[in-house]
């Protein structure tokens, strides 16, 4: 195997660990929570399903960043939405877990990739934006399967949410609807405070 | 919500379940089994970062293509690779499931991803060839982070192997090189019979 072949494999084994990082969210029955790469597929196939109500001229770049967007976690671990305290950390930590993580990979690719996951960050382009509104409507998904139920027993807000999904609702009409919605019937049901 | 919007929540919804299909294949550290999710994440990974080794032209169908490959297994189940009996009925079983599946969407996307499944499944275009390869080389790959243990410990024979892989050996040079020598080293190492 030459050099460049064997950084790709060694990255894409290490991408393994990504199934490891466990996400505070559970899956939409409840049984258990789910791991960052269960998370980054699930959000991925609702890029593929809801393109239609983007500009659908790029889905390669947004199913290429919204696959990647949080391996960095490999590292960093997860930071839950409502934790304060982590989130003061978080950019410092996955900024040099993305040095320490895209470094496995041919330069080009390290690049490429590092280069990308900063876009999904900085949320300014339009496919960014996308990836973003994508990686809070999935989790919200879930959790409105049953109910809201999650929220009620992690005693969480509804101004938390709306802060949470400040992108979100910024985007297309479609999935602003729905998400106001979800939040709603929530509310009104006690599971949001 | 309108009634398009529903029906793609419904599916998206749906999909979650595939969290909860596990397959023979285990973790790279083999600390547990993997499920479809997961697999399919991994896969799609590696399409991005080894899209190099192929045309490149439709990188977009073959992700689309790779992270819906499994969500048949939602109904039919996963038949594991050297389950000769499962293997009877896997056809059967999985045309059912895409139809039952593919249903809950609009009419026009699951006319499209129902096709793109076909597609994988026979096999026969650049990106169907592509998707099947990093299907099998990605079990592959984590069984060999561990020097092809867990190949031994189910008595598995070079030959299945070689069998499994018959698409893989006749894909590009770099993948092929690689396959045999993850397979060789592992036969010599006495993990593979």
């Amino acid at each position: 195997m030459d050099e460049r072949f064997k950084k790709q494999i060694r990255f894409l084994t290490e991408i393994d660990k990504e199934k490891k990082i466990w996400r505070e969210n559970l899956l939409s029955d409840m049984s258990r929570h789910e791991n960052d790469a269960e998370h980054s597929f699930h959000a991925a196939v609702m890029a593929v399903v809801l393109s239609e109500y983007f500009d659908k001229d790029n889905l390669l770049k947004v199913l290429e960043m919204m696959l990647l967007h949080d391996a960095v976690e490999i590292y960093a671990g997860d930071t839950p939405a409502y934790d304060t305290e982590g989130m003061k950390s978080k950019e410092e930590r996955e900024k040099a877990a993305a040095d320490k993580l895209y470094r496995i990979l041919p330069k080009d690719q390290c690049d490429k990739l590092k280069k990308l996951w900063i876009e999904f960050e900085e949320c300014k382009t339009k496919e960014a934006k996308f990836c973003n509104i994508m990686d809070r409507m999935q989790p919200t998904m879930l959790i409105d399967a049953l109910g809201g139920i999650s929220w009620k027993n992690r005693n969480i807000k509804k101004e938390q949410v709306l802060n949470r999904n400040k992108i979100t609702m910024s985007g297309p009409d479609k999935i602003r609807e729905y998400m106001e919605d979800v939040i709603t019937r929530a509310y009104n049901d006690g599971c949001l405070k």
